[in-house]
């Protein structure tokens, strides 16, 4: 599926190399295995028309779960069925190994429905009528208009306690590569319901969110996303236009995710490890 | 410098929030300290004419250095003597609080001088013609002339292993926040030159090679990067830009920081913990 690179040998999200281990100053050689890394653009095909969207760095994998997730983290798509096909380029003038690397979200036409692209548009320009800081950026989420999250679900702290636990059991290729984040879905009773892994934390967010729009599980009202790096602002509002009450993480939540989760009432937990936690927001759902 | 936002109180880099510990089934509440993330936007005035070409997530600080930074790592910008000023936005149409997150870069206009933005406006679309994949990624840096590195420095790898630790106490953030990337320069005989931290681990790299860039010592052909999460095809592509032979990590790299790494010639080391760390490539500056 993908191209033989400089690197090693690539077999889809993994790649294998030979290292050089110095250790109490003395080498050896070994094979080791990396997080694959790859390019990847997501087009939008619209009434006939043909743009890129994005392009982004990313561990080969849920390509199409990415793209949806994308879309739908961004406003352009709300529901599965506004998408008519996700499929690779099969521009014959594309080279084979990058037509796994550009993904086609084909969006479905009906009559009266315009997709807005406006949301891309402010991804890649901001001018200073929208402005630039925290709150700005936090009055373009109510802009949006998520829809309000549910009071619950309360789950117990020792089911918090239980997350990383499971995530681990399930990440395969971290234990691998030692490079890769995931996300993780689980249920009320922490019963690990997905997971998705990536180079780039967002990424494995949109993985994860994509995967939920597809399958029509949207919003996720009743369950808690565990990520296994850092929470930052892209990350909250990810889970927020999802419909997820609680994000858990191993780290350190940065400013503007908590400003995000109190915002809009997510229950946001940080430097889950071991029988502890902290909760920057919205308490009540895992206090006991 | 910063306004009031819902969090907490915020003092540049730092936030102050109030936290909910949950451990062993009890609960305290104590003050503590998140890594403040804010938008800053870059824009680019030449000519007369102002444009805004990017808007990063990012921690507060150093904001001309990231500036300086991201342009010249995009290849706009390769002198200082390009520049002619930095500065936060004064638009009196401006919130004042919003000031601080859009800084201008006012580039020199000099008889023949024209600076090349499509570099930039390859980072927000491509199209079929350049393909993306990691094969066309490492087209499009070499096709950007990166000047050779040379064959030194050597370093014994002692010098290596204490690395992490003079970055750790000098991660004054890191420490208080738990949430923050470093990326610090250090001489061929393990002194540390600089340090810069951000939420994101790209900007602390842009950050560091700005500082550089701003101070006249680029290409850094002497110097050893070191960074404190993983490394990706970004980081690597930011140093072979600054010229930097020596790239070390405490984590693990991905393919493509591997394949960058080697068609450029940079030692590229990862795991770097205690006395132990694995050389992806050029081994022979760090293998005594």
């Amino acid at each position: 599926m993908l191209e033989k690179a400089d690197a090693g040998r690539r077999s889809g999200s993994k790649t294998k190399v030979r290292v050089r281990v110095v250790e109490n100053g003395g080498t050896r050689v070994r094979p080791d295995t990396l997080a694959t890394e790859e390019p990847m653009e997501i087009r939008l095909l619209t009434g006939g028309a043909r743009r890129t969207v994005a392009v982004t760095m990313r561990t080969p994998g849920s390509d199409f779960e990415l793209a949806a997730g994308f879309l739908y983290g961004e406003g352009v798509v709300s529901s599965p069925d506004e998408i008519k096909k996700i499929s690779y380029c099969v521009d014959p003038d594309v080279d084979a190994a990058q037509r796994y690397n550009i993904v086609n979200v084909e969006l479905r036409e009906t009559a009266g429905n315009t997709y807005d692209l406006r949301p891309l548009e402010r991804s890649f320009y901001t001018t200073s009528a929208c402005g630039v800081c925290g709150k700005a950026s936090l009055e373009q989420l109510e802009l949006r208009g998520y829809p309000e999250l549910p009071q619950g679900p309360e789950i117990s702290p020792e089911t918090v306690y239980s997350l990383p636990q499971r995530l681990r059991e399930e990440q395969g290729l971290f234990e691998k590569t030692g490079g890769l984040h995931a996300a993780a879905l689980f249920d009320a009773a922490g019963g690990l319901v997905a997971i998705r892994e990536d180079v780039g934390r967002h990424n494995a967010t949109d993985k994860l969110v994509g995967w939920a729009l597809l399958e029509g599980r949207l919003p996720l009202n009743d369950h808690v996303v565990m990520v296994s790096g850092r929470t930052s602002y892209e990350i909250l509002q990810k889970c927020v236009a999802a419909g997820v009450p609680i994000v858990c993480a191993v780290s350190a939540p940065s400013s503007l995710a908590v400003d995000v989760a109190r915002r809009f009432g997510v229950t946001l937990v940080g430097f889950l490890r071991g029988n502890r936690f902290n909760v920057y927001s919205a308490p009540r759902r895992v206090c006991g």
